[in-house]
Formats: structure tokens, C-alpha cells, sequence
């Protein structure tokens, strides 16, 4: 397809390193609309699939433009296309499941075995200009959502299917394990959700500071790398005073690293729930099994998000949640690059990385 | 027992009269506490037992003290209280369970049919200055929560175990039938627990201009007496626009008037969840049992409330809630009987209205 | 389409008469297959379009084709169909979804609200020889499993849809309101879910009979015509004994007659669950509000069924239900209309009629 | 106290032995009974105490009589029984939690830290003649019910809290590993429930013979200890064939050992339960995290049981269960020395070893 502009995008290859190509661009088929992708954040498993080539059984074996969390605007509509029209502000659903399959019909479509989702090897994703994806998974933007917020919607579904499958109740006591951009949206969500008190834990001091200041209300504990996972979990429960009805029936692990996932289990109160939201190694070890057991706590996991746009969309354009104060740092399409080791570098206080495309005329 | 001061009561009498005396002052008995109780708020209850001497099975047999919305300060506690000390500033739960039966051994101590009741016949309630109460159903107020506030536990108690076993959720819209004392604290918790959009019915433009300035995230309705309930459904559900994810999936009902409850199901949408929180007549007719079918939806119910205080104390406690703008009138103990005469009359815009003693020197 | 056979269908007509006729024969489109239905049971719905020319909104505009609950025999597929061939044994799934709605994408697709649903009209149903359905709503029959047994797989769902919503649980009490054919259906399927004690009620003492010698372990309630609902609720309980955690938590309503609705929620215990399976009239009254609050019971209603196919089939193929003596009277397809006749008699005895088409060479 | 009869018991010691002594006879104080201790259960426990002398946090500091699968017969009431008289068969509920906590309080006693377990140290068991229990954790057998039947309500009620918490429903697949006595009561609890098909899981082909026999639709597999957990849980997902729908919703674990705790994570359908019943080791290592996250699986754990007694005396008495199969060995009280011996030697092929006591005149 020719279009006025070019097409630069950003690929992940197989050998893990990045380029900055120019792709190809495709007409929409019968039900995809073609997409001008406004704004697109950077996510660690971006910087996972560029660093080892791999995020358990995904393999990189060949060029992919990566980028899943993604906004934009219709440029054209393929043929059978009856919800979306040419100038709609959307947000993208990345993952595309096959309808299939009894999961599907089960409304289960995050577990679909045959998901295409954008930006995983074979699929292209959306750093890039102009990308096409079915209307279907396409969620139109109130006015008053921008794209860079429409663009928070996909690590926010991740966060909100983790608190439907969690549960979270009004006045009841949460922790938030980890202060990246998962935990920071997951702690947003648990206030936005009444959840209280809620304590957020890091390894970083830095980061606990930007999480008091995004969210004020928090309690925050930095982990203590000298004590065992029981040792942090104690001081954990401190910060909930005496009263056991508070101390947390829930935790949203976010981080994925093992030690927090251990942490979680001994700060969880009896009867509770441990989220795992993170994702990280295959196989993790250390797990308290007798401790789970006398104390009854589900340990749940979540696959990606289901279901979450539209209240997502009501969320931000609601007043609900406000996610601006994560986005950090910005960079053009052109640099893409630059987003993806600004991202990687953990020394200079990013959060959420975005590329924004402000090309007018693109078509 | 004696103490320094008069006990002025309310109390309400077998044939449908009010009468202010001095009621006696009991020691606490074991487990027991004497309380100074300094907040009382009048119930719509306390008007029915009033006007029509009874609700439902409960019927008033003889002088009973009114009140059940009380929060006050510990005076004295009898032998073997180990939780509560003189000085504690507590909210009164009024119901004390048998603690024997299935129901109070499987947590659902609400259904207990044993349950001895503050301000039922033949129990006393709070419309007293000095109460004796279980310390067990004493629970301890926060210094940042004043006694009006924890008068407020109640009927928050009561909206708590409503969306609790409702349901709500982030982003997913609700309604809230009735905007009085408790339609208010519903759509402030329902606000709080992140549901959105929230639409509140009631007859009375005043009382949703009310409810506007209390919450003005809110959209109002005001129910056209001309137009039947699925007329009268169907202008609700366009306030939530045309995205069917969007539409109401819990309907708080909170005015227990038959031709509410009847909307509410049609305004519902398919798969959701009517929840009858208010409480008025034996028997209702004109249920759309075919609709209700169709659309699978659930009719909840609840009585009273179990396990909320601590919950509850934590949202006002820590700003999750702010319910003081609810009280609209005070009156001090000695002029209670005013304080049930301005709760009746509907053409005042009270909302809440709260017996305070300010007595010094009680003890 | 020529087949070597005629096409003899059950037509129910817009003036409120049936017609057997012949039918004309339709090629499979794509993912469709052509059917030689074996087996179609006769249901209450189908006498109701009869006798009353529509249920709720669903009206007999036209000539319909009656018959939803079917089994039979793939003889063609269409294009795409890829999971059968001709010669597979199959059952009927009669409900087909949109399969683009948020409810279909949720997998609540019994709710879609554009169901094409055969035998109801303008959607010609299975009292046929030859009948085109998309491959997608046949479900594979095991071996073992009659095409009889499958066409019982529709009034199957109905109870497994019920029985999944409400819960049931070893060794707690439940009561099946109704022994007609949905009743029959719940009590088998309650007592393979190992609920204990289970009483069926019904008015007529023949159909209780039945039940006894249909499942020996039920405790059995002839509905007294001169007692109340809570009479009728208080003698029902009797028969659970004095223990109240025995009490039935669970009430499987299967008549759709508000008596026996009223009945059911002064039957169910505190805090348990009414599911109402019987649909009836579209307005029910005397619904005991007041009651349900204090003993906080909730009223969950279904609109069929939904991802119950498999299940069932597993249930009859693995000897978890035995269905087969529920089947009292069966006609060939040239004496459909007596079938119908037979079903619509309450005074022969009739529990569920089928019609069996042995025809053979049918392609 | 003065009874008739010597009182011999078994108890372990803090250094690891058994021994076989005379304990003395307590007067049931308020509250309590005396009972003539019937049948004791032999239970895993009760060998890992003897040999390890710990569970957990849990540890044999001293003198313990053993012994917590109980029935017996009510020989003397202590004051304020109401609910109990002498010659009244009942199964013990061992463990006595605080009614005080919010846990408690909740209905969540079972996870009541200050609990006091009959045969768990210090708290004395029921492998003696007389034994004082409180009678409101004495519950009434059925006539049908025998001793030994009753003693096996505690291992059922394992089972029914874990089923209970897990789910299992009418015609999905299950799985259970380990056909110890915990195993095989699960499959019979399984198959009561309606799941099919239903596998289970051992190493020893004796004991999924034993399997077969006491339950004849269940599939078994003997674990390959050549195969890791993906290779053993592929060929037991092979016996539920190719229907996905079909394949194991829940997976009952009831060994308590890595290897198959892990085998279950991939055993189980995407977006399935895998229940911990069997408690083993601390900490355990290798669980498959991301494989959790991508299948959306739940990891749920039980502490023992609540609510259980009413519901698993309706599943013996009336019929939904039988276990009297599992007691394959029994020995007289004052051989249960021999008791234990046969339980811990792996080679008898014994299931559950129960110690009968049918002395006479006890009192």
C-alpha cells in the first residue's frame, strides 16, 4: 500500500539486537482497520525479547517490529467493518484470539492457544507508523482520554484482570509488591478500588519516593536485602498496625522475582490471596508450602487480561484513575530506539517510556 | 448504678407514641462496658416502630428505647474485658448473636435468629446517655474519626455488606435507586470502590441535587412518575450511552418501594445483579419474573451486615469515605424528640439527622 | 436439494394449529452440515406456541417448524466444516449465537440477544427428517450414548445451567419444586452432585410416585392445595429433619407457578439460594420481600444454558446419569401431532415424548 | 475419676518412641462429655509425629496421646449440655478452636491460631478408652452410621473442605494423585460429586488396583518415575482423550510430594484449580510458574476443615458415600501399639488401620 509518509519501525531480531527499519505497510483486509499508532509504551517484555530472545516458551527466531501497548487513529477501514469509521481515536487490544477454540467460546479468549498478539514473534506489533489490526480489537477513546493514556490501557487490563481474579474489597488491606509500572498501576487501581491501608515494597528507595508522591496515601517499605522473606514479611505486617481484621487480604505481586513472591506468601493473612501478576522465571523454588496450607491463602496467576477495555476506558475518562504521572519520558517514533535503553537503564528514575508519532498527513 | 448525671431516653411505646423520661443506669455485666453514648443517628426504622409499631415480625410490645446508629466513650468495663479500656472511643455494633447456632459458627452471625438487637424490642437502644453493651460488639474508633462519623458506621455497615456480596467492580457501571441516607452512602461507597458510571434515581429533584453536590462524578435521575418501570428503565440506561459493556451491571436498590424494585430489574443489564437493600413492605407484587429470566439476573438480599466495622472504620479512617456531609441536622439528647420529628418530616431536606450529647463529667 | 425421502415436519401456525406437512430440504452453506434427525423430545415450550401462539416476547408470527431438543445424524457437510463427517452421531445444540456481542465475547452466549434458536419462530426447528445446522452447535455423541439419550441433552442443560449458578454440595439438602420432566431431570442431576437430603414436590401424587421409583433415595411432598405457602414450606421442612445445617440451601424451582415460587422461599434456609428454572408468567406477585431480606436468600433465575454439552455427555456416556426411563412415550415422525397430543395431556402420565425418526437410505 | 475399666492409651514422646500406658480418667467439666472412645483412625499424621516428631511448627515436646479420627459413645455430660445425653453415638470434631478471634468470628475457625487439636501435643487424642471432648464438637450419627464409619468422617472431611474450596462439577474431568486413604477418599467424594472422567495417580500399581476396585469408573495411571512431571502429565492427559472440554478442570493433589504437586500444575486445563490437599515438606521447589501464569491456573491450599461433620454424615447415611471399604485393618485398643506398626510398613497394602475398642460396662 503507498502512503505519503514512511513506515519507520522498531525490530527485534533474532540474534537480539534492535534496528530501526522501514516497513512494509498492508491495506486492511476484510474487517481490520489500518491504524496511524499514536503512542506506544515500552514494556519489559520488549526489553526481555531484545535482551535474551526469549520470554519462556516465545521465541524471537526472526524479525519482529516490536510494541504492544499502543493508541492511534483509523486511517482506512477494510471491507465489513461496521464499528469504526476513518478519524476514530483507539486504543489497541494487542492480543488476537481465534474464536475458536472452547476457550474462546468460554470467554476465556486470553487463554486461546492460537492468540496472535502484536509484537510477539511472528506478529509485527506497534512501533511503528501505520499498522493494521482487526475493528474488533479496537476500543474507541472518549475525547477526554489522550493516546498516551489510551496507551496505559494495556499494562492497566493486565493490573485489573489481576484485581477481578484477586478480589479486592472496600477498606480491606492490600500490598503492592513492586514499585515499577506494573505495581505503580496496580497500587492506583487497589485505592481506586477502596482498598486500605495499602502498603507498596521495592528495593528502591527512589522508587517507594515517586510511589508516595503518585499515590500519597501509601504506606511504603523498602525491602531489607539482610532479612529472609519472613523477616520482611513481619515488618510488612507492622505497617498494619495491630488490628489482624486490617493486615492484607490481598497481595499483588509485581515484580516476579522469587524472593517477593516468598515474601508475599508470609505477608498474606490467613484465609488471603496472592496475586501473581509478574511474570518471570520458569520455575521458581523456596515456595512455603506448609505455610500456605495452615494459613489457606490461594496463590492465583493470571494470563495477560480479558475483557478489560471497556472499563478500563470508563477508568480514565471517569475520573476513576489518573495515570498520567507515570509517563516519564517520551520519544519520537525516530527514536524509538532511544526509548527501549532509556527503559532498559535502570539508573535514571523511568517509569513508563513512550513513543509518540506526531506526524500529521499521514494519509 | 449511679452516676453523675440524668439519663434522658427516647422511647417508643406499645401504642405508637414517643415519650421522653429518664430510663435506670445499669452496671456492666461481665464481658460488658458501660459506654457515655455521644452520637446517635435516627434511623428510618426508628420512625416506622414509631408510626406503625412494628416491622415485619418485630413488633413493639411494650417501652423500648429507640437508636442503633451510636458511637460514644467507654465509662467502666465489667469483669473479663481485656479489649476496652475507660477513655476508648468506640462505634456501637448494635446486634449481639447468640454465638451458638450453625449460622453464628459458619461467620454469618447476621442470620442468627437469636440476635438481641440496641433499639428493638424488647432491647434497649442508644437514644440514652449511659448504655451498657458487650465489648465484643465495641469497636474502637481511630482519632481521626469522630463520634458523629462512627454513628455512621451503621448504616454504612448495612451498604457494605450490600456491595460486598453484590459486587461491584473498576469501570463497570451501577445504580443506586433512592437517594436518602443510605442511597447517599451507597453511591459514595459505590464511587469508592471505583464503579463507574454511577446513575442515582430518586422522586425528589432536591434530594439529587443533593446527591450531586455530594458526589459530582454522579448522574441523576429523576423518576417520572408518568412513565411505567421499563420506561422509566429504559431513560436510565441512556445516561450510560451507547456501549453495552457500559450499562449497569449491579443496581443497588435502596428506597424498598415495589415500583423501584421493578425498575431496577429492567435497568439491569443481562447477566447482572439486583441488590435489595431497602426494606419496606411484607410482600411485593408486579415482578417481571420473564425478564428476569431472560436477562439472568440475580435478586439479592441481605439483612443487616456482617464483619464491617473494622472495614469500615478503615475508609473513614483513611479517607477512602467521607460521609459527613450527610449529616444535615443535630440535636442534643435532651431534645431528641425534636431530632424524630425532623427525620419524618419529608419537606426539610434532612438527610441525616444525629443526636449528639456534649455532657461532660459523666462519670 | 433432492433426498431419496420425504421431509415430513410439525408446523405450529400463526392461528394457534399445528400442521404436519411436508418440508422442503436445504443444502449445507458453509460450516453447516445436514442432519437426518433421529430423535426430538417434546417440551412444554412447544405445546405453549401451540396452545398460547408465543412465550414472553417470542411470538408465532408465521408457519414454524417445532422441535429444539435433538439428536441425529451427520449426512453432508458444507464448506469449512472441519470436526465432523458424514456419519458422525450427533446432538443438537438448538441455540445459535451472534458470536460478535460483548456477551458472546464474554462466553455468556445464551444471552445474546440475537439467538437464532430453532423451533422458535421465524426459526424452523427439528420435528423434521432433513434439518441444516452449523457444525459448531452439533456436539459428537459417545458410542454408548442413544440418539434418545442425546436428544435429552437440551432439557439436560436447562438443570446442569441451574444447578452450576446455584451450587449444590455433598451432603447438603436441596428440594426440587415440580416432577414433570425438568424437575425429574434436576433431581437426577442433584443426586449425582451428591446433594442429600433431596425432597420433591409436586401436586399430583402420580408424578410423585414416579420420582420414588425414578430415584428411591428422594423424600417426596404432595403439595397441599388448602395450606399457604409458608404451610406447605413449614410441613416441607419437616421432612429434613431437626438439624438445621440439613436444611435444604439450595431450591431447584421447576414449575414456574408462583405459588410454588412463594413456596420455595419460605422452604429455602437462611442464606441459601432459590434458583428459578420454571419459567411461567411474565409478572409474578405475592413475593415475600420482607422474608427473603431477613433470611438474606438469594433469587437467581437462567435463560437456558450455556457450555453444557460436553458435560452432559459425559454425564450420560459415563454412567453419572441414567435419563432413559424419563422417556415414557415415543412416535414416529409420521405421528408427530399425536406426540404433541400425548405431551399436552396431563392425564395420561406422560413424563417426556419423543419422536424417533428409523428411516433409513435416508441419503 | 473412677471408671470401671482400665484406661490404656498410646502415646508418642518427645524422643521419637510409642509406648502403651494407662492415662488417667478426667471428669467432663463444663460443657464437656465423657466419652467411650469407639473407633480411632490411624492417620499419617500420627506416624510423622512418632518418627519425626514434628509437623511444621508443630513438635512433640512431651507426652502425647495420639489419635484424632474419632467416634465413640457419650458416656457422662458435664454441666450445661444441652444438646447431648449419655448413650448418644457420635464422631469427634478434634479440634477446638478459640470462638474469640476474627477468624473465628468470620466462621473461618479452622484457621483459629489457637486451636486445641485432640492428638497433637499438648493436647491429648483418642487412642485411649475415655476421653473428655466439648459437646459442641460431638456430633450425632445416624443410626445407619457405625463407629467406624464415623471415624472416618475426619480424613472426609479433609476431602469436603478441599472439594468444597476447589469446585468440581457434574461431567468435568478431574484428577487425583496418590491413592493413599486422603486419595481414595477424594475419588469416591469425586465421583459423588458427578466429575467424569476421573483419574488416578500413583506410583504403586497395588494401590490403583485397590483404586478400581472400590471405585470401577476411575482410570488410573501409575506415575513413570522414568518421566518428569510434563511427560507423566501428557500421558495422563492422554486418558481423558481429545476433547478439551474434557480434560481435568481440577486436580485433587493428596500426596504431598514435589514431583506431584508439579505434575499437577501441567496436568490441569488452562484456567483450572490444582487443590493442595496433602500436606509434605516446608518449602518446596520446581513449581512451573510461568506455565502457571500462561494456563491461568489457581494453587489453592486447605488447613484442615470447617462445616464439615452435618454434611459428611448425610453423604454416609444417606447413601452418597460408602467408605467402609478403606478400613482394611483392625485392631482391639489395647494392640494399637501393632496399630501404627502396620500403618507406617508401605508393603501390607493396608489403606486405613483403625483401633476398635468393644469393651463393655465402661461406666
Amino acid at each position: 500500500m503507498t502512503t505519503p509518509l514512511p513506515n519507520p519501525s522498531l525490530q527485534v531480531t533474532a540474534d537480539h539486537s534492535l534496528k530501526q527499519v522501514e516497513a512494509p505497510v498492508y491495506a486492511p483486509g476484510f474487517g481490520e482497520v489500518l491504524l496511524h499508532v499514536k503512542a506506544t509504551g515500552v514494556c519489559g517484555s520488549d526489553i526481555h525479547f531484545w535482551k535474551t530472545g526469549r520470554i519462556g516458551s516465545l521465541i524471537v527466531e526472526g524479525d519482529c517490529i516490536l510494541g504492544h501497548e499502543a493508541a492511534g487513529v483509523v486511517l482506512q477501514c477494510g471491507e465489513g467493518v461496521a464499528t469504526l469509521k476513518p478519524g476514530d481515536r483507539i486504543a489497541v487490544e494487542p492480543g488476537v484470539p481465534c474464536e475458536q477454540c472452547w476457550l474462546c467460546q468460554e470467554g476465556r479468549y486470553n487463554l486461546c492457544e492460537d492468540v496472535q498478539f502484536a509484537g510477539v514473534y511472528p506478529y509485527h506489533g506497534t512501533i511503528q507508523r501505520y499498522k493494521v489490526h482487526p475493528a474488533k480489537w479496537c476500543h474507541k477513546l472518549p475525547d477526554n482520554v489522550t493516546y498516551s493514556e489510551g496507551a496505559l490501557l494495556e499494562p492497566l487490563s493486565v493490573v485489573m484482570h489481576g484485581i477481578k481474579s484477586a478480589g479486592l474489597s472496600l477498606g480491606r488491606g492490600a500490598v503492592v509488591c513492586g514499585a515499577g509500572p506494573i505495581g505503580l498501576i496496580a497500587l492506583a487501581a487497589a485505592r481506586a478500588s477502596g482498598a486500605h491501608p495499602i502498603v507498596i515494597t521495592d528495593l528502591e528507595s527512589r522508587r517507594l519516593e515517586f510511589a508516595k508522591k503518585f499515590c500519597p496515601a501509601v504506606r511504603t517499605y523498602q525491602v531489607d536485602r539482610n532479612l529472609d522473606a519472613e523477616g520482611n514479611a513481619k515488618k510488612i505486617r507492622k505497617l498494619y498496625g495491630d488490628d489482624e481484621y486490617v493486615a492484607p487480604e490481598t497481595v499483588l505481586e509485581c515484580t516476579g522475582v522469587e524472593s517477593s513472591v516468598v515474601t508475599a506468601c508470609f505477608t498474606c493473612r490467613r484465609g488471603g490471596t496472592v496475586m501473581v501478576i509478574g511474570v518471570g522465571r520458569s520455575i521458581m523454588n523456596n515456595l512455603p508450602f506448609m505455610h500456605l496450607s495452615l494459613a489457606e491463602i490461594d496463590l492465583k496467576f493470571i494470563n495477560r487480561y480479558r475483557d478489560t477495555w471497556p472499563a478500563g476506558l470508563q477508568c480514565l475518562g471517569g475520573g476513576i484513575l489518573d495515570l498520567k504521572p507515570l509517563v516519564t519520558h517520551t520519544y519520537p517514533l525516530e527514536k524509538a530506539l532511544d526509548a527501549l535503553h532509556t527503559c532498559s537503564d535502570l539508573s535514571n528514575g523511568s517509569i513508563k517510556v513512550q513513543i509518540i508519532d506526531e506526524a500529521e498527513n499521514v494519509l
